[in-house]
């Protein structure tokens, strides 16, 4: 799987396509079996008690999936996620950003399929897992 | 299932324990087999295109389930969600809100599990669909 | 959702295409939403303590949509699972069969997906549920 | 997690406590972070065109998570799947063993997360992946 879309690539697709959330999230690495990426916890991740939320979680795992399919694929902002399965597993440390380790496990024609594991940054323990999904729009001609 | 909170105690809950989201979501009826709830759609749930934003209906199901399983066991604010698989299957109507049916399918001593059927109001295809558990913690003595 | 194989056109492709198993299900009804299958639950479906084994109901949930999907596009063979997200919920009554209720909730040219309940017969209490999506290959010209 | 379980004593469990399918799968290897177990195929595994069976697959990985458990908590014939999300992304090779690769990635008290990579012996191709839930009773004092 070349990659067609270099970090840099990808931060300013996120910011022209995603301005909302962009800042959100951070690239750390595209490695070679996927990425890398940082959420950014703020106030408005946070539930009672000081976690992360779940929504949160799901974001994180979701645009990860996504910029490490883009890298492979180039830039189609039409790829959607059809199917996200998710485990919450342990309770985020408090005050840190969340880490999440992205891996394709197949990226097909018209299916993509990868998945995530999230820590806690400085951490081994894993907080949630997450698979995602993706279905690939043909190209226009 | 005895109903232990009501459609008034579910939204007094909501503004005490998440203030930040409550104003996102509105029930629509405690139901014999769980709750319908519906989320206000505003520009910060939206993608390019007009679409719902996944997380957005990830937190539709998510606090739907909360709050079936609340109606039955009563203000636990400590439940947790510990897995969800969600599908999303068609794009929902631009410039209308969601509306989630849920419904408990299974409620134990430690373990609940609902399932959520999303669709845009006023339509009868389903947009998403999601199984969540929630880890519910024993009561202290 | 047209019924283009009836009860007696789906056992018959059973039993031509996968006569392994075929004798493992019963076909009880093609329903206006899906349909309804039995396990007809024998000595290599249970596992020590009487109980069914996880594959059977697996096995169960998967057939039940493959013919449901079936009935509305006709005998396509071809048609694979590419994802099932199943809850084990209680332990099954010993000594009767197993009834699945499937629905279609999405038969799009490319996907479909449907959900399973499956009880105990003569037992409201729900055993398992079952999501499943099924990659459709498209029709040769 | 101390391995309390060796690899022969995995297999003793195995065909004491099931010994209707303990033949189809063998111990490959108990690993740092898990097992590596061997589907042997045979005939009652396959389907038209000669591919593996979903509930062959989903076997597989139920079982690899199983003895992943017990290899850290000992012989507990009782921990029970309550969930599994299974996504089936390749036709197996033909004629060939599965080969599965289970790692924990959840060992509490209650419940245990693990996800497996199931792949045809001698390809690195991903045939299918799946994450599964145990519960786990407390113990007899």
């Amino acid at each position: 799987m070349k990659i067609l879309m270099t970090h840099a690539d990808l931060e300013e697709f996120m910011i022209t396509h995603f301005p909302q959330v962009a800042g959100d999230f951070g690239i750390e690495e595209v490695t070679a079996e996927g990425i890398d990426m940082r959420l950014h916890v703020g106030d408005h991740n946070l539930r009672p008690g000081g976690t992360v939320s779940g929504p949160s979680m799901f974001s994180l795992a979701d645009v990860s999936i996504y910029l490490a399919i883009l890298s492979r694929i180039g830039p189609q902002a039409l790829a959607v996620t059809t199917n996200c399965s998710i485990d919450f597993m342990r309770k985020p440390a408090a005050g840190v950003d969340l880490i999440a380790h992205a891996r394709l496990l197949k990226l097909g024609r018209a299916l993509a399929v990868g998945d995530v594991l999230i820590r806690s940054e400085g951490s081994d323990a894993i907080v949630a897992r997450a698979t995602l999904t993706y279905s690939i729009p043909p190209k226009a001609g």
